[in-house]
């Protein structure tokens, strides 16, 4: 491969683009690899196609060493498989959807597991079928209220996805941990430093379910490690340890005035200026706050819920969401009609709605609360015996410093990250719902279970530029790098000549060679322009190209050495392995 | 590359399957390359991934050798370029239009004219940025009214597209003869019988065209070659030879009673019978006959329009929508509302709509046609004397026996062709549409000026199927075939052991190997399915590998012979030439 960059579509940017937010997304556009067409929508420009082509090449590589097989199906499709799984009642907005001329439903698929299934039901029948790892390269939608970061999070992305299809959970798990190594040899290969995480696994359904986070700074996951185990965890899949529970007899409730104490801090602060409970050492940690949310179940109406944590912390909506899922959660604001539920003076005690709580609300523990009145709280009120949660929830903000889940020990550090996989094991969610039965080696009929293997393709092309990068441009890995070799021909006349002449010979022997044959451009816009665009080898035909001497620039040490442009060839070919 | 059947994904048919109404389409269902997802959407099964990339790959590498270079845009896009086109408005009906969340105007593109214009605007400043070859290879929609044949007009399909940017006529003329040889060397590796036809441009607006159809009885495409000439043309394209002006005097016009003449037929039977205008050898090409129809203006309503063609021609709905692009048309049926419009007796003398006529109704040639009274008929109804056309129109019936118009000697003849390219000389529309205006050498602004070059690659799955098979089944040609041989082995234990170790060693030799190493499964079977999936080469490992011997079938000619399997490899390479 010989680009010649007087006539590539390449146009680099010395200003910082307005409207990117995040390091990846500015250097993409800068560098010439993608521009913006629509929200959420990018055009790959050349160089983006190749590094976009690099990294689909490994992913297949490594699916089909593991016996993964390709195949393609389309993203539009009728709504009725997606009916029958009730996932296009559960996506709801966050799906583009749309009626083609006869009036039918369609939707731009945002995974195929529907799909799959069928697939799976229509081309086998007997256990002899099993086990199958099928995937896909494809173009993904997403009505995403809010895209960012560029390649991030977009509304049309690339990703691959794969199904395991295997008639016991234990050749599920197998093929689990068969997934999960060739993700590793992926990201490895890919150059992306990376942390598997426990996660959710969402609306999708399933159990036991990880997630490979690209760490970054920009990420919009955030991760707990543990300062004395590999405990490692998304937040949304972090536990909480339950305290012992509690011999100790707490005094029996008592209700206080407490006037203009709507927040936790102005109740501590009250709490202890009045010895309430005959204590002065009240921390929000001792008070039990209530947040009222309205749970969206999908295409089943919505529901009250309170849920109770400790005053020191928020309830995050990312757990929350992940804890209700498919059923999402908005804050209640229509306290108006509900006069039982009194604005920042709710208690569990008597409550009329469904409340969940805090894993840290176990029974025997005693919380300063609100009484369900204007302006008064309660002391001493203790759960199991003054009010019993409906339930436990995993809610509240996760914060460093908290205890491990794992070790008990360590305490918890926090991280981000960028998801750029997820693996889980999925189950019979969909071969239920399609009843997907086959025959089984004893002649009766098994239902297939599923795993399932996502990789986000487009937004690995961010997450590697993310982690690759310094104040001068972008420094690609040399698996994902558009080119092998940047040849700047730095004056004109016979060095271009030369810089072309060397080009067609590497490219000749096999390398992928980027050449700065421009007229009317200075060398040093040639070599910023070079170190911008991030390959990570350059040879620069310069002035001593009259003793037949080439510079060979190492974009990642910086170094510099004279090479004689004879031995160019070779010393390429041997840096790359 | 090494596929196990016991593996793969495959399930081959023995019956027909129903609704596939074309022999590629039932023979990609039944070896197994696709399957129906939705309608005018098809999931590519593992072998047809094979095929499909094999496909991208050779038109990649034309398209690189002629200086493209790759993009890739969103599919899915804003309305407003598209309303800067009117192609928003234009396209109506025929493509996907939605909504998103928060209520912006999308569609699903049918083409990309509008993206790659928008792009070169922003990526391209000076002459020197010229000429360009932008390419993609991309998921295209169309909400056909009626997909068929499977994938040869589906709603989802994968398209080539490709245009050049020039800054002269001189340029575009040369990008344009550039990419048409690359055209050719695509067909030509792709194994397709193909002729270049002269096209329409269609919607796209633009001049010169030419489309490449592959030959095949079930092509939507019927074309014309000249029995003297190299002629060729898609019916649409075909122009009809005006005879010379005539300069004898007819009689004046005579009006006669002709009841119950509604028809052609019934008309010329009457006007023979009573020797109308004193002749009784009227034929039907002596009638003119006038058709009405609505055309429908994108955005801009409806107009009434009459169209006459010699009586002996039908008005060919395809040629007419081509001449009115982008408005199409109907038949017009309100004659109720119309009473100066008397259905079957429609004379073009004093008429009160917009007619247009074929070249035939050239000046001083005289017609039998409708008195615009119900049961009557003029005879001597001259052209320029009688009635003046609002213009001529290409819309009658092509038939076998025409004349040539390029050669003026030779005659028409009919074949049918599936459209797999289409190149033609768009001009500035697009660029004068957004107003693109570089730096050209003198330091004035020039426009640049645009060619289109289209590939059906999808389509060409199923066109090179269509050409490629005999009633075992399918015989792809080596460039796009899913492997280069089949090995068969035909008994078990030690055959199946030998086929995976040869299979192994042609693997690791670079072949791609696809090797039938299922159990229970009889070797009339796998014979059976081999023909059908159509590899040309199969290696049948059977009862003579005791004594170190493999049967090697050309599925091209029929030939068998016995070979040693240690030769099998040497063989195989040499035969891939």
């Amino acid at each position: 491969m010989l680009l010649r960059m007087s006539t590539l579509l390449l146009r680099t940017l010395r200003e910082e683009p307005a409207d990117a937010e995040v390091p990846s997304h500015r250097l993409l556009l800068r560098a010439g690899y993608v521009r913006r067409a629509a929200p959420g929508g990018y055009t790959w420009l050349p160089l983006g196609k190749l590094v976009l082509d690099r990294i689909t090449t490994i992913v297949r590589e490594e699916m089909v060493a593991v016996g993964g097989q390709e195949v393609s199906f389309p993203a539009l499709l009728p709504r009725e498989p997606y009916d029958v799984s009730n996932r296009w009642t559960e996506y709801g907005d966050d799906i583009f959807t749309l009626k083609d001329r006869r009036g039918s439903d369609y939707l731009l698929a945002p995974t195929h597991e529907e799909m799959f299934t069928l697939l799976v039901q229509e081309m086998t029948s007997s256990y002899r079928d099993f086990p199958l790892v099928l995937f896909q390269v494809q173009t993904k939608y997403r009505d995403e209220a809010r895209p960012r970061g560029g390649l991030l999070r977009g509304r049309e992305f690339l990703m691959k996805d794969a199904y395991s299809f295997t008639l016991t959970d234990e050749e599920l798990v197998s093929a689990y941990e068969s997934l999960r190594a060739a993700y590793q040899r992926v990201f490895t290969r890919l150059g992306l430093q990376h942390t598997i995480v426990s996660a959710m696994s969402g609306a999708m359904g399933g159990s036991a379910s990880e997630e490979f986070l690209a760490t970054a700074e920009v990420g919009e996951d955030t991760f707990v490690g543990c300062t004395a185990c590999d405990y490692a965890a998304n937040t949304e899949a972090v536990t909480t340890p339950a305290p012992p529970a509690t011999t100790a007899t707490a005094p029996p409730l008592e209700v206080h005035d407490t006037p203009d104490t709507p927040t936790i801090a102005s109740l501590v602060e009250l709490a202890n200026a009045r010895a309430l409970g005959g204590r002065d050492d009240w921390t929000a940690a001792d008070t039990l706050k209530n947040v009222v949310v309205t749970v969206h179940h999908p295409g089943a109406g919505d529901e009250v819920l309170v849920i109770g944590v400790p005053g020191d912390r928020e309830v995050d909506l990312k757990r929350l969401d992940a804890a209700l899922a498919p059923a999402t959660a908005t804050l209640f604001d229509d306290f108006a009609g509900r006069p039982d539920l009194v604005k920042g003076y709710i208690g569990p005690q008597g409550i009329q709605a469904r409340y969940l709580a805090d894993p840290r609300v176990a029974a025997g523990t005693a919380w300063l609360t609100g009484a369900n009145e204007p302006g008064r709280h309660a002391v001493n009120v203790v759960a199991g015996r003054d009010f019993t949660p409906d339930g436990t929830i995993e809610a509240a903000l996760v914060l460093a410093g908290d205890p491990c889940p794992a070790c008990g020990s360590g305490t918890l550090t926090m991280r981000r990250g960028i998801e750029i996989g997820h693996i889980f094991q999925l189950g019979r969610r969909y071969t239920d719902a399609f009843k997907v039965d086959v025959l089984g080696a004893d002649g009766k009929p098994v239902r297939p279970t599923m795993g399932s293997y996502g990789i986000g393709v487009s937004r690995a092309v961010a997450a590697i530029a993310e982690q690759h990068n310094d104040e001068r441009g972008l420094l690609w890995p040399d698996e994902v790098a558009p080119a092998d070799v940047h040849i700047v021909a730095a004056g004109k006349d016979g060095q271009v000549e030369a810089a072309l002449t060397l080009a067609g010979e590497l490219a000749a022997g096999g390398l992928r060679v980027l050449v700065d044959d421009r007229p009317n451009i200075s060398a040093g816009v040639k070599f910023t322009d070079a170190e911008l665009i991030g390959i990570a080898r350059t040879v620069v035909i310069g002035r001593r190209l009259g003793e037949g001497y080439a510079e060979l620039r190492d974009r990642r040490t910086g170094d510099r050495k004279d090479v004689p442009v004879s031995d160019i060839p070779g010393v390429i070919t041997a840096s790359l392995g």
